[in-house]
């Protein structure tokens, strides 16, 4: 595999699996590409809520925007610049409030895989 | 582990292994923490220049300035926001000009036990 560059132009955004707000994500690498790693973006509407088991190792780089996220033991709020890591086995729950939020993602294994 | 959050203000940016450039870098998730993932912030000042065999899957957004990373094949030039994915395997040059760059980056697997 060569490097790549993206933007999130480069991303189709779709409703995101098993939830039917208006949260979208794009993967530009998963498992079609023969790495480890899957990539992509995810865009949220303001006043937003995605539960979710995390199955993967999931680390979320916020680039526009607010969000946070809860866990059993704690909440987090991430605005422009934050990385929030969402390790495999916490149930978290991510939300927005006025504010959507932009997102970057980078999840171990392919969040697919273990979906299905 | 927990789910958590980090700014940039959270890491320690020392001077990259094996570059006495203006590059700086701070893991802020390791191999000391359980997962199977390295996260952390980089810090390029303008005119710096490293090249690097990847010995990991690397991911770089970047979230302030510019950078270009060239490899064998090609070259590209990412902003805020934007996504650099090199993967292991390639041998790449990450160079900024009159710009500096604050980049986030995740790697798996861990960079440290690969490069011992």
């Amino acid at each position: 595999m060569k490097v790549q560059k993206f933007s999130i132009t480069d991303a189709n955004l779709v409703r995101s699996p098993g939830q039917d707000g208006d949260i979208y994500v794009g993967n530009l690498v998963d498992e079609r590409h023969g790495g480890p790693v899957t990539i992509g973006y995810g865009r949220y509407s303001p006043h937003q809520t995605l539960t979710e088991a995390m199955a993967v190792d999931d680390v979320m780089i916020v680039l526009e925007g607010r969000l946070s996220v809860s866990a059993a033991s704690d909440t987090v709020t991430a605005g422009p610049g934050d990385i929030v890591y969402m390790p495999k086995g916490e149930t978290v729950t991510i939300a927005t409030e006025d504010e959507g939020a932009v997102t970057a993602y980078v999840t171990y294994p392919h969040w697919a895989q273990v979906h299905k």
